[in-house]
């Protein structure tokens, strides 16, 4: 009977969540502002990226940043001057619909045309956690190892976007990107895979792009 | 081994159909379109007060009728002059949200305020299958017996709106209504549970109340 009690609450957790990303949604949606869940490991570059991202694109940007313990994460996006919002999660290993809500609350959805929701660092917590965004953007790099897409199928089975980051240092951490973006690929087909170095700049354009793709 | 892959293959579907549900809702959104899935067991009474609410309610309705095999439901709501699109699932229990995005181009979603998606007769299949509508509507019947509700609980758990329809005939059918309604409440607290009897006309005024409080 224990462990039925578990599934149960877990349910009630995953339909609550499953509303109010419905409603986070139908937020985005009357406002206009096309929303990317961007996940991936500690250190694999999703800040970098966001940061990237506010530089080059050419539409008005706002984050919100999930953070563990500190405010670290918001306070680089500061010196950009876009809408920021920190959500701290304390113990918790992802964000939730619940508190993606309330960070909505403080910022300027009417000037906001992309906004980028920075998930805690973690492959396997948030995969069941929907925000109510339009796209998941998966970003892990080279130095994670190469195995480190069939250690974690599920979370690339639900991107639409997956960023193979650090390219250049393959070789010195001895990882092969092209086993890890064959791996993606073979778990999630219809996936956009693109491998990146955000120090050469290479596939920044592509993950760009293919951005835009999908607010068409 | 065989157990997992089923597993995988099932976490497949489920993630190319969360994505599907979604750009349905975003399709709805920026239509300024209200979606309802109606859901409940064949004969609870779904067709019949998807009917009444086209009557009664001050909006601009349109349906989509699903349908296991015959094309009868669809046909019931023709004579209301509203848009109407048929969608056969064939074998399936369940609609998917591909179907409904299929639907969708036959509908003149500008004309439209509130769609209603009449979903297969069925308590368990279409419990995970999101379809992109903003609300979830179970219409049981107090012929099914009193005990269907904790027969089915994960329908109820994942429901806005639950009708407990044909109170009227409760006692010839020796059914308790008070026991189902306090079942669902049980199961989920936060849903709104409505005993109606569409014969009698009890409860269909708090059923549109409560449509239109979700729309707000």
């Amino acid at each position: 009977m224990h462990k039925i009690a578990e599934v149960e609450i877990q349910h009630d957790i995953m339909a609550a969540n499953k509303k109010l990303a419905k409603r986070n949604q139908r937020i985005f949606d009357k406002a206009d502002v096309f929303t990317v869940d961007v996940l991936g490991a500690i250190g694999s570059g999703k800040t970098s990226l966001i940061e990237n991202l506010i530089e080059k694109m050419d539409y008005k940007i706002g984050v919100i940043a999930g953070d563990v313990i500190s405010r670290f994460d918001a306070g680089r996006f500061e010196k950009y001057n876009v809408p920021v919002v920190g959500l701290n999660t304390g113990k918790e290993c992802h964000l939730d619909a619940h508190l993606v809500k309330h960070a909505l609350g403080d910022l300027p959805l009417d000037d906001i045309e992309i906004l980028f929701i920075e998930n805690v660092g973690n492959l396997i917590c948030p995969v069941d956690f929907d925000l109510g965004a339009h796209l998941r953007m998966v970003v892990i790099s080279v130095s994670e190892g190469d195995d480190t897409v069939e250690k974690h199928p599920l979370i690339f089975k639900d991107a639409d976007i997956v960023v193979i980051n650090k390219v250049d240092i393959a070789k010195a951490v001895g990882a092969d990107e092209n086993k890890m973006f064959n791996d993606v690929k073979e778990l999630n087909p219809d996936a956009v895979v693109i491998k990146s170095s955000l120090k050469t700049g290479e596939g920044l354009r592509e993950i760009m792009d293919n951005i835009q793709k999908f607010m068409e």
